[in-house]
């Protein structure tokens, strides 16, 4: 049994929070994608920095409203600034959240991700065979692809939510959020978006920004995903192809329930 | 009373011997805005490059025509690469703009910019928050954003300008540039551009590479800012949000006075 | 005498072949252009990643189908990162491809690079200023600009082939591959494609991947060299500046023959 659909509803209504919050979204993430998360942010309205020397980062993450961790191009040097910043978001209560890019391929970045989830991210966000790994029932996967489907990785998700604590989003044709009592189904996207560097990255700067919401964070986070699945949709029936959806995608996450805007 | 506008047409002039001159710039600026900083400068018809390792940084900033130090992702091992830079640069005299990305909200990189303000940029681009806090009036700001308008900032630009001897632009909604005695003012552009991120970086490139051409340096950096004061303007007309933003702006600087191209 | 001009049925074949096979392409590329890098290896259909912690690339290199090494933005802890790489690509029979960016303007990254070649690259591509430094012929060249014509390098282009055992592409308005015995000419594209960042390293990248294809490596990279090529013209048709030519060109390569898609 498939768990119960997010209300697109109540992702108009938080979407509505976001953009008067506008959170300041510290993201520390990898090489690729830094531009298309910043963009992906501001055309939801909030406004990201990327901070990323260690004494700034830790400076930065007292100031923000959230911070993003993801390990997509970890080095020794990012993961010491990266550290010694989620040590001040968790002093400062600043709500974090950790994108476990490949976790499941290459060893460094496990150990980090594995130590660092002691330090209680708010939000965790990825695919099945990323959630599967931290959760230590890795299945294999060769990189940042995915050879597991979400639905079967709930359980994994559901078991990782409840030990660290957390929100745990594993996406993928379909999107799943748990705390480990409650999941929720997010629906919508297209194939098209796979062909697209960074969406799931920029996916996590959303949820990380949604964590700096009040209210309840799974339906924070699952507004998060619905957001993007509804633009995802959006822009690639307005594109004939990956080019075209990029900028289609970014009009289709500023334009969202404009009516709504103010 | 406002500064004086600076005349369009002078900007079309500038701009036919800047396409002629293509200068060769150098640009060592922050992860997030590369790609977008090296396609504005194309779409111009300078020549971009980003050389970042100390040893070729120093060697590159002898050759090149231009210098942009860009302070967004500021790291110890980046610092040293661009002091080399800096003083390569001031001993062949190839002229050099400082970017001082949220200099009042992080120390790192304050101490940074106010050490290597002595070794004399030729042109300053920052938003109001920024030059204030250059300037020593720091009125707060959480970031990249700026909370205090152009117009506020003028004279802590103006005594900026004379202190290190250079040109000072404030940019914003109205943007303003001044040598410390003339004053002038670009309008145009649209608050949309602040939806995408780099506009601001991609700017500080172009002042950068604008310092390479002969003439007034004043005139030579106000024309950069209403180049794309410009291109903002119409890309802005013939978009739906800030992702469809991006192409038409990078053609509208390409097409940009196109009966004066060669 | 111009070299024969490579068949377009016979790079439509490859084409097939590729997106059959979806080569993991690991990507140790410059700061500028891993975005545009990682979307034109996803719209043709391979599988890019972006590894570049020392440990984790060299795990990773033994993995992936291919490699891609750009010195583009070479630091000394890349060269260490990227050295382990390649020497567990050679242990893993994993082809690397070179794109040796500037390498006659700068001294660090022309020592890396002929270091190297030692280690035997499958291809190498280049433009013609780049191929000739490489060879030791060094024409000047004031950075990733070409001031030679691909023409004019055959020769340094086939010595280079021979005596390191390799394919070189050497490319520009017309693009050149050789084995150092068999020649072949690609003809298509736009000289609009040099005013976007990155078209040359992105198509350093396909070559790259193409590497990891079974059969002729020559019909291979000239394949790749191809559909650069016809992505390129066609996006020129469709587009209005070299803003509007990033998504066209991406459509135009996810589109490509596309009767052959599955």
């Amino acid at each position: 049994m498939q768990p119960d659909r997010h209300s697109r509803a109540l992702a108009a209504h938080t979407l509505q929070q976001f953009r008067t919050l506008s959170p300041l979204t510290h993201c520390m993430t990898n090489e690729v994608v830094q531009s298309f998360t910043a963009n992906t942010l501001l055309a939801l309205g909030a406004s990201p920095a990327m901070v990323i020397e260690p004494e700034e980062a830790s400076q930065f993450a007292a100031i923000a409203s959230a911070l993003l961790i993801n390990v997509g191009t970890l080095t020794e040097s990012r993961a010491i600034a990266m550290r010694a910043a989620v040590e001040q978001a968790q002093q400062a209560k600043t709500p974090w959240t950790l994108d476990p890019v490949a976790v499941g391929a290459l060893d460094f970045r496990r150990r980090f991700c594995l130590d660092i989830l002691a330090l209680r991210p708010a939000a965790i966000r990825g695919n099945a065979s990323e959630i599967l790994a931290l959760a230590g029932m890795n299945a294999g996967g060769r990189g940042v692809d995915t050879t597991d489907t979400a639905l079967a990785a709930i359980p994994a998700a559901q078991t990782l939510a409840r030990q660290v604590g957390t929100i745990v989003a594993v996406t993928g044709e379909v999107d799943f959020v748990t705390d480990g009592q409650r999941t929720v189904s997010i629906h919508g996207g297209d194939p098209l978006m796979t062909r697209v560097v960074g969406t799931g990255c920029a996916l996590s700067a959303v949820v990380a920004a949604s964590c700096a919401l009040e209210g309840d964070r799974l339906n924070n986070v699952a507004s998060a995903c619905s957001w993007m699945k509804q633009a995802g949709q959006r822009a690639t029936e307005q594109s004939t192809g990956p080019g075209s959806f990029v900028p289609a995608f970014l009009d289709a996450l500023y334009n969202l329930n404009a009516q709504e805007q103010a």
